[in-house]
């Protein structure tokens, strides 16, 4: 292992130390997190972004008085596989840093349970991620996504047709999973270009070249041509992902207030309150109740359905929603139930 | 010209005759307008979609009582515009339709004005637009904007950067310029198979090839791609643009609401006011206020440090907005003004 790898802020170049207070700034003023004291998790690939990421944070730890460990998830579906399992445990032997690592074969478990790899691959990590967090009792499980990532998120999310704010992309802080994403302003290109000044090696998943992952082709096909017509088009990601981490939580609270009154047991909307409201909070309110009575993701068709008939007061009239779930407008009001 | 073009609804075949419905209802129910009795103008540039929407729109003339006239513009930019220009007079006299014509060196204009030929011909068309139609005293103008023409301004206001609502494309109802587009949940696809069954004619702009505009990049490059993720992707942008037209209700509203008590001349937000607005509607406030002030965009960025700076609370702080305008902390209040 390379001994002249930074640990500490004085040891980088001017530039590294620059990117490092940048993502300190980015965790505080966009993320709204103080690590100060706090143990956090990083989910380490052994790819240029965890390892950038690990040194950047191995400095801040320091500064800010955190505790940082890692974890490293062999998905057994690649023969470098055990190469990258051994390149993460000396890096992190070499920093220090406590790391746990966990191997299990994805593509049988996709198999078993009749899913994609990706989806797969994602639903053991987490869980393994969310073991090791309760097992060290860590605050956060930070992850390396970055404004490549977050870009062809949004691209993604837009060819699925979501709807807005969840078009913005992943949240940078998830208050339930426990999760920052603290590079998601970042580009890949200022990541090399910092694992590069810091002497780094890291190991190249050749799976994100693998075209018949629609990830993979937004990013080799799609983003190009995007990226070509504004070469500033990674800074109007963030941005519009700042938006919409504005707007979810504009939204959050707007649909708490209105639940307040509300029995999630026997969910019903009241007259009153479903007059004070705009059209726009009216659907996502449909949307929170509905959410919360289990599986089954309403579409927006159907909610728009339920407001025509709630605006046209249509008493009697029933909507049905994915997941045996109905609303019914009676007297002005809706009530939520199962069929 | 054809004598079996069809001018009335019992003309069309069954599959014609439903889009037919199928936009009045989109003009009814999604831009809540009714035509009754109305007079509105056509932009007829001979193409299909504005072809086709003159058929649509003659067939529906009649079983919505209203009165339809149309006017056609030439841009003087390709040598086969007086073709074009004929094409439309010869079609809109079987129809016993009215039509105004006007002509004008698009190439000229721009380059005198130091404007993109896009922007130039834009700005030339609804200039004459609006005269016709004050001339003939319509209340609608309206253009055969469909389905494709939104995807391509999504995407290309993604590129820019734009947030939201305004990522949500172009409006489906100007109040202000008093514009309709009854085509932008209807496909390009949609419209040449209508055309074809009513044995119309109409001319192809060549210049749409021109890769020389990012539009027709986005439309021949990009939009392609998204469509091949998903066949269903002009139905997800117009599922986004519904939901986009809503939340513009909704914060035109907010934004209103909040306006009421505020003097415009000597634009001042009360620290009470402020107090109640969530951040999402903060930034929207502020937005609206510097727009009310005249030129000169305020960029997100911006916006955030003038929030940043009213959230801390920096009394005298002062941030400054394109078009020399600036806001400054008074006791927890923001006052706008000019540099």
């Amino acid at each position: 292992m390379n001994n002249q790898i930074p640990s500490k802020l004085q040891d980088l170049n001017p530039k590294a130390a620059h990117l490092c207070l940048g993502i300190e700034n980015f965790i505080t003023s966009k993320l709204s997190v103080s690590l100060k004291k706090r143990t956090i998790l990083l989910a380490l690939s052994g790819g240029v972004d965890s390892t950038s990421l690990l040194i950047i944070l191995s400095c801040l730890a320091k500064k800010n008085n955190f505790s940082l460990q890692a974890a490293h998830f062999n998905h057994q579906l690649r023969p470098e596989a055990p190469l990258e399992e051994m390149h993460v445990r000396k890096l992190c032997e070499y920093l220090s840093i406590p790391l746990r690592t966990s191997s299990q074969n994805v593509a049988q478990y996709a198999s078993q349970h009749k899913l994609g790899i990706e989806e797969a691959a994602r639903l053991l990590r987490y869980s393994f991620l969310k073991t090791v967090k309760n097992d060290i009792g860590a605050d956060w499980i930070v992850t390396g996504h970055h404004a490549n990532d977050l870009a062809e998120d949004i691209v993604m999310r837009l060819i699925r047709g979501t709807g807005w704010p969840a078009l913005g992309g992943m949240e940078g802080k998830c208050n339930n999973r426990r999760i920052l994403r603290p590079l998601l302003a970042t580009s890949k290109e200022t990541l090399i270009r910092f694992a590069q000044g810091c002497s780094l090696t890291w190991c190249e998943d050749t799976s994100n070249k693998d075209q018949n992952f629609l990830r993979n082709r937004v990013r080799s096909q799609v983003i190009p041509l995007l990226c070509k017509e504004n070469p500033a088009f990674l800074d109007a990601i963030t941005s519009l992902w700042e938006l919409a981490q504005i707007d979810t939580d504009h939204w959050k609270a707007t649909i708490e207030q209105h639940l307040e009154k509300t029995d999630l047991a026997t969910p019903k909307l009241l007259k009153e309150d479903l007059k004070t409201m705009s059209k726009a909070t009216r659907l996502r309110v449909y949307k929170a109740i509905l959410d919360s009575m289990g599986n089954g993701q309403p579409l927006q068709h159907n909610l728009l359905a339920l407001d025509a008939a709630w605006q046209a007061n249509v008493g009697g009239k029933t909507v049905q929603f994915p997941g045996n779930k109905i609303a019914t407008i009676r007297k002005g009001a809706i009530c939520f139930s199962y069929r």
